[in-house]
C-alpha cells in the first residue's frame, strides 16, 4: 500500500467526522465531542462509535470501527489509553486521514507508553494519516466552525473567514485553550488553534506549515518546547517572513529547572535554548517571554495597518509619564526619537505655548479644555515622517473623561487612516472605559491596551523585528579537506587547515627535531612560542605543553627539553606530533570565538571578551554562520565589552572590522565542511585598527567516533 | 507672630473650606471642587470667595479673603497663577492653617516664578500654614469623604475608616489620580491620597508622616522623583517598618533621558537613583518599576493577612504552565522551594498517583473531574511549613469553569483560614470570571490577579523585602582625626589615617630621601614599589609616579631619578611630600572599593571587581555603611564576580571575610569622621583564604573648599 503524504486539511477542515468512544454521559469525553459538533452546528457528517447504544442523542451508533465507511477524513478518539493503539490500526484499515488521541500515558509516560507511541507513529506514516497528540485537547476550526475538542467551545463569529487572521499551534493543550481565551476576550479574530501533544506523528512544523497555506492566517501564535525538525521550522519561519506573515513564539522550558521537569509531562528535553533563540530570530521569529506577552504581540501584528518599526512617538499627558516612559523605554531598549520645538514646525504650530515639543510628548491637561488639541496633535504625528509607530497613553478616568478625549483621537485616525501602527493604552487600569470607544479604536486597526508598559513592551518586540537584518552575507561556503584519520586535530594541523580559508595565525611552522625547531624560530625571529602537538593533548597547557618567549638559542634547547619532561610527566602514553614553533603574538585585547555544527539547528558561532572575568559575565553573542561583515559588526557593538573594541579611555580603537571578517570567513568554513564539529579559536588577539586579529590557538573536532 | 508647625491634618481632615475663585461656571475649577464636595456631603463650613457674586448655588459669596473669619482650616486657590502669591499673604494674616495651591507657572517656569514660590514658602513657614502645591492636583480624604481636587472624585464607600486602608501621595497630580482610578477599580480601600505638587513648603515627607499616624493607613504608595529631606524620607520608611506597614515608591526619572527631562515639568532634578535606592530599600522601601507593578503591590500588600516571604508554592493545572513558571522565577530570581513524593507525605497522600508532588505542582485537568482535589491540595500547601505564600494559577476558562474550580478553593481557603499570603491568578486574562467569585476571594484576603506573571512578580518584590536584613552591624563609628590644611590627602597620610581603623595596607614609609629609601627597601626586603605622594598628583601612574619591582639597590638609585623625572616632566609645579617605598603586593583577585558621603542621603559604599572589563561590566554593588560582615558578605554574593571569591575552576578560595571586615571598618570610619567625602581604595587585593586582603592605593578626599 503506497502512503500519501498525511494532509493536515483532513483534520482541520473535514468534512466527515468519527467519534470513537461516544458517549451519552454528561461530562465523558465522547460526549463533549459531540455537544461542541452540534452547538457549532457542524454539517458534515458524523458517525458514532460505541459498541454499547444504538444510539446516542438521536444518532445511530456503530459497533466498531470497521463498521465505519472508506475514507472519514477524521477520528476522535475518546477512549482509554489501552484500547489506542488497535483503533489506530482499525482507522488506517478504513483509510481514515486523521486521528485525534486524548488520552496520555505513552512517551511521556515510560518505555511502554514510549514503544506504543512509536507503533502508532509507524502505522500513520505507513498509511498517510495525521495524528494529533496523543495527550492532546484537540483542535479547533474557527472558520468553518469545527471545534474538535472536549473543552466546551463557542464560536461566535464565522466571519471571521473574511479578515485577517491568527492561528495558534501549542504543544500543550492546556495552554492552547488559555491562549484562545485570551485572544477571544479581547476580540481577535482566530482562524484554526491546533494542540499537537505528544506528537506521535505529526508535528508542530507540519501544522505551521499548513496554516502558512491559508492565506487569512496572518499572524501564527505558538507555545512550543521543543521542535523536531528544526530545519523544517526555520524555513518555515522564513516563509512566513516572505509572506508577511508574524510568528509569535512562546517557548516554555529555557530555564534549566524547566528542563528538569520537561520530561515529566510531554516527554520530551528542551535542547540549547539560546541557540535556537538565535536561528529562530535569525529567521523572522518574534519571541515573547510570557503568555501576556504573546497575546499582546498577537494582537498588534494582526490589528495593525503595518508592523511597529523603529521610530516610536508616545503621546502623553503628564510630566511623571513622560519621565517613566523613558525609564521604562531604557529598560526595554526601546528607541524614542528625540524631537525639538527647533526641528518640528507642524507640531510646534498646533501645541500652546506652554507645550514644549518633545517625545514623549506631555500634552498637560490641556485637551481637557480643548478636545481638539488631540486631533491636531495625532495629525502633526501621523503626518510626521520620522515615526513610524505611534503609542498614545491616555488618562482615561471615567465615562465622562472618556467621552471628551476619545472622540477626536478616534476622529483623527478615521480621517486619516495612517498606514502606521498605532496603539492606544490607558495610564489607568480598570477606568471605566465605555466598551464602545474599544471597538472603535480596534475597526480602526488600532489596538487597545489596558497599560502603557504592556503596550510599549510588546512594541519593542516588533520594532526589534523589523530592525533585524535578514540578508545574508552572499559568501561562498568553503569546503576544507580534513585528515581523514582525526576526530580531534592538533592546532598546527587545524591551524593548517583553516589558513587556507584566510583565517590569521601567528607565522610559525611544526618542528619535529630540536634542530629544525631552531632553524625555525630563526627564520621566524626570536623570541617564539613552542607549543606541544597530539590529537591526544588537548589541554596542553595543563600539560607544561607551551612555553612562551623563548629569547635565544640555548633557552630554546633548555625549554625543548623541558616540555617533552612535562608532557612526558603528565601523561607517558602520549605521542607527540612535533611541536609547533611560533613567532609570539601581539598584545592586544583577548577574545574567544567559537564556531559549532549543531545536529539539530546547523551552524552557530560564539564570540565573547576572553579572559576569566568576561567568561563569568557571560558577555558573548550567538551568530548564525551566513551573517555579513555588517551584521557581524552590529552584533560586536551589543557586547557590552564593545567599547574596548572602540577604543576605552584614550586605548586606540581596535580593528573590529578585521575580527568580523574573521567570523564571516569561519562561517564559510562551517557552512561548506559540515563534517567540522566544532572549532575553537581562544584567544583571539585583536590588534589596534587597520592591525587586524591573529588567533593565538585553535582546537578542530571532526565528525567521527568520538563523543 | 511664633508660628506653629503645620498642621496637615487641617488640611486633609478639614472641618472649613474656602475656595478662593469659586464660581458657577460648569467646568471652571472653582465650580469643580464645590461641586465634588456637595456631592459627598462634605459637612462643615464652605465659604466661597467671588468679588463678582452675591452667591453661588444658593450659598453667599464673600468679597475678598479679609472678609474670612480667623482659623478656617483650608482655602483652595482656583485662582490664576498671578494672583496667588497676594492671596497666600491675605490667606496668612486671616490665620488659615492650610492652602492648595493648583496654578502652574512657578518655579517650574523660570526665575520669576521661583521667586514667588520662595515668597510662598517664606510666608507659609513663618504663619505655620501647609502649602500643597502649585502645580498640583489636590487631595481626597476618603475616609471622611473630603475631596479637594478639581478632578472628579465620587467616593463611594466611606466604611473603609474601619479597615486597612491604602494612602497615595504623588508629586504628580496626573499619577495621583491615575493610581486612585487603578487603585478603585480593584476595590482597594484607600485612605488619603494627595499630590504635592512643587512641594513649595509641605513636601512629601510631611504627608508621609501624617500618613505614619493613621492607624487605619496601612501601605503608602509613592510616586515621587525627588526627595527635599531625605534623611527625614529615610527615618519615615524605617518607622514604617517598624509599624508594619509597607512603603511602595514609584520613582519616575531613573534613566538619563528622564533626568533631561525632568526639569521641565516639576523644576527638580532627580538624584542619584542607585544611592537613592540603596538607602530607601535598606530602610525597608519596596519599588515598583512601573504603574501597573505599584498597584500589584499595594494591592497584596493591603489584602493578605501577612506578606509574601520566601518559600513560594506555587499551585497550577499544566506541565507548560509548571516549565513557564519556572522560566519565570528563574528571570525573577524568585526561589520556588523543591519537593517531592519522598519528602512531602501529606500532599502526597492527597494526590491520584499520576501527579508528581512538585513545585509548581501540576495538578493535571484532573481537577475537573474532582474538584475536591483543589480543596485536599490547598489544605495540605496551607499546612505545609516549608511555604509562606502560596500563588494559585487557574485556567478559568468560562463561568462553568469557574463555577468547578473555584468553590473547592473558596471553601479551602475559608476553612484554614491561613496567616500566609494567597494570590489567585488566571492564566487567561479576559476570561469570564464570575465578579462574586472575585470579591469572595477578596473578602478571604486573597487578592485576584489577571496573570500569574503580575502575581508572581508582585510576590518576588514582596519577598525580597522580606528578605532583606535590617540589622546594623553594632560597630562604632570611628572618629579619625584629618589633616586640618588638606582637601586631596596623599596615598601615604591616607594610609596612615586608615590604617588606625584597621584598613589592611602593604607595609612602607615615606623616604624624602634616596638614602632614607634605601633603608626603608632594606627593611621591608626587596622588591619594593616606589610612588610618588603629593595632594596636587591625584593621578599618578599617568605621570610616571609609580615604579614596581625594584629589586635591590642599584635599581632603587635609578628608580629614584626616573620617577622625579617623570613628575617634573608630567607638571614642573608639583612639589612632593616624598616617595611611598612600599613591600611588593603579593597576587590576588583585584577589586575595587570606594566610599562616599553624599550630602543627602549620608554615607554608602561601593564594591565591585577591579580592572577595565569588570568596570565596563558595571557588576558592582551599592552598601549602606551600616552593614554587619554577614550581610556584606551576602552583597558580595549577588556580584557576577562571586564565583571568583569562592575559587573558580581550581583557583582557591579567597578571603571574602576579610573584604567583608575592611568594608565594615569604612563604614565605621565614613559614619564616625563626616568631614570625609571619599575614599578610593583601588585595587584591594583579595588574597587567598584565611591571607587577608590588602589595600594597594588609596585616595582621600575631605571637605574644603574644592568641589
Amino acid at each position: 500500500m503506497a502512503a500519501q503524504r498525511p494532509d493536515i486539511g483532513r483534520l482541520l477542515k473535514p468534512g466527515s467526522i468519527a467519534i470513537v468512544g461516544a458517549s451519552a454521559t454528561p461530562g465523558a469525553l465522547g460526549a463533549s465531542v459531540l455537544g461542541n459538533l452540534e452547538r457549532n452546528g457542524f454539517a458534515g457528517e458524523i458517525y458514532l462509535i460505541n459498541p454499547k447504544r444504538a444510539q446516542i442523542a438521536g444518532r445511530p451508533c456503530l459497533a466498531s470501527v470497521e463498521q465505519l465507511p472508506d475514507g472519514v477524513d477524521v477520528a476522535v478518539l475518546a477512549i482509554p489509553q489501552t484500547a489506542v493503539l488497535d483503533t489506530i490500526r482499525a482507522l488506517a484499515k478504513r483509510r481514515v486521514g486523521a486521528a485525534i488521541i486524548f488520552s496520555a500515558g505513552f512517551a511521556e509516560a515510560g518505555e511502554q507508553g514510549q514503544a506504543e507511541q512509536s507503533e502508532i507513529a509507524r502505522i500513520a506514516t505507513e498509511a498517510g494519516m495525521v495524528i494529533e497528540g496523543p495527550n492532546c485537547l484537540g483542535s479547533i476550526n474557527y472558520q468553518q466552525g469545527v471545534p474538535l475538542t472536549f473543552v466546551q467551545v463557542d464560536i461566535r463569529d464565522k466571519t471571521c473567514a473574511q479578515q485577517p487572521c491568527i492561528g495558534v499551534v501549542s504543544q500543550s493543550g492546556a495552554m492552547m485553550t488559555v491562549l484562545c481565551t485570551t485572544l477571544s476576550s479581547r476580540h481577535l479574530p482566530l482562524s484554526y488553534a491546533v494542540s499537537t501533544g505528544n506528537e506521535a506523528a505529526s508535528v508542530a512544523e507540519d501544522y505551521v506549515e499548513f496554516l502558512l497555506e491559508q492565506s487569512h492566517t496572518r499572524v501564527i501564535a505558538m507555545i512550543v518546547e521543543q521542535f523536531r525538525h528544526p530545519e523544517r521550522m526555520l524555513a518555515a519561519v522564513a516563509q512566513a517572513r516572505r509572506q508577511g506573515k508574524t510568528l509569535v513564539l512562546l517557548h516554555p522550558g529555557k530555564s534549566s529547572a524547566a528542563r528538569a521537569s520537561a520530561a515529566t509531562h510531554t516527554g520530551v528535553l528542551a535542547g540549547d535554548y539560546s541557540l535556537m533563540r538565535t536561528k529562530m530570530e535569525r529567521a523572522g521569529a518574534v519571541f515573547a517571554e510570557t503568555l501576556e506577552e504573546l497575546g499582546d504581540i498577537a494582537e498588534i501584528a494582526i490589528r495593525c495597518p503595518a508592523l511597529p518599526a523603529a521610530g516610536v512617538a508616545v503621546l502623553g499627558e503628564s510630566g511623571a509619564f513622560k519621565a517613566l516612559t523613558l525609564d521604562w523605554a531604557e529598560a526595554l531598549q526601546l528607541d524614542l526619537p528625540v524631537i525639538s520645538d527647533q526641528d518640528s514646525p507642524q507640531l510646534r504650530a498646533v501645541l500652546p505655548g506652554f507645550v514644549g515639543v518633545s517625545n514623549p510628548l506631555d500634552l498637560t491637561a490641556q485637551g481637557l479644555v480643548d478636545p481638539d488639541l488631540y486631533y491636531r496633535t495625532l495629525t502633526a504625528l501621523l503626518e510626521d515622517e520620522r515615526f513610524s509607530t505611534l503609542v498614545i497613553g491616555l488618562i482615561q478616568g471615567d465615562a465622562v473623561t472618556c467621552g471628551i478625549k476619545m472622540p477626536p483621537v478616534l476622529r483623527a485616525i478615521h480621517d486619516l487612516r495612517p498606514r502606521k501602527a498605532v496603539v492606544l493604552a490607558g495610564l489607568d487600569e480598570g477606568a471605566a472605559v465605555p466598551p464602545e470607544f474599544i471597538e472603535q479604536l480596534r475597526s480602526l486597526g488600532v489596538p487597545y491596551f489596558p497599560s502603557t508598559e504592556r503596550a510599549l513592551r510588546a512594541v519593542q518586540r516588533l520594532t526589534a523585528l523589523q530592525a533585524r537584518r535578514f540578508e545574508s552575507s552572499h559568501s561562498e561556503p568553503k569546503a576544507l579537506a580534513l585528515p581523514a584519520d582525526r576526530t580531534v586535530v592538533p592546532e598546527y594541523q587545524a591551524k593548517q587547515i583553516l589558513a587556507q580559508a584566510g583565517i590569521p595565525f601567528a607565522r610559525g611552522e611544526l618542528a619535529t627535531s630540536l634542530e629544525q625547531a631552531v632553524e625555525t624560530a630563526q627564520a621566524l625571529g626570536w623570541p617564539v612560542a613552542l607549543k606541544a602537538q597530539s590529537a591526544q593533548l588537548s589541554h596542553k597547557s595543563d600539560a607544561g605543553g607551551v612555553i612562551l618567549n623563548v629569547g635565544d638559542r640555548p633557552s630554546l634547547e633548555q625549554a625543548w627539553m623541558r616540555l617533552h619532561a612535562n608532557v612526558a610527566n603528565y601523561d607517558g602514553n602520549i605521542v607527540l606530533d612535533g611541536v609547533l614553533v611560533e613567532a609570539m603574538g601581539r598584545r592586544g585585547l583577548e577574545m574567544i570565538v567559537g564556531a559549532r555544527q549543531d545536529p539539530q539547528w546547523g551552524p552557530v558561532i560564539l564570540v565573547g571578551m576572553g579572559g576569566v572575568t568576561a567568561e563569568i559575565m557571560r558577555d558573548v553573542r550567538l551568530l548564525d554562520a551566513d551573517l555579513s561583515v555588517r551584521q557581524v559588526l552590529h552584533e560586536l557593538d551589543q557586547l557590552q565589552a564593545a567599547v574596548l573594541l572602540h577604543g576605552y579611555r584614550g586605548s586606540p580603537r581596535l580593528d573590529r572590522e578585521a575580527l568580523a571578517e574573521l567570523i564571516v570567513r569561519l562561517g564559510q568554513v562551517l557552512r561548506g565542511t559540515p563534517a567540522i564539529r566544532e572549532i575553537d579559536l581562544n584567544p583571539v588577539i585583536v590588534l589596534p585598527e587597520a592591525q587586524g586579529v591573529l588567533a593565538l590557538d585553535a582546537l578542530m573536532l571532526i565528525q567521527g567516533q568520538s563523543g
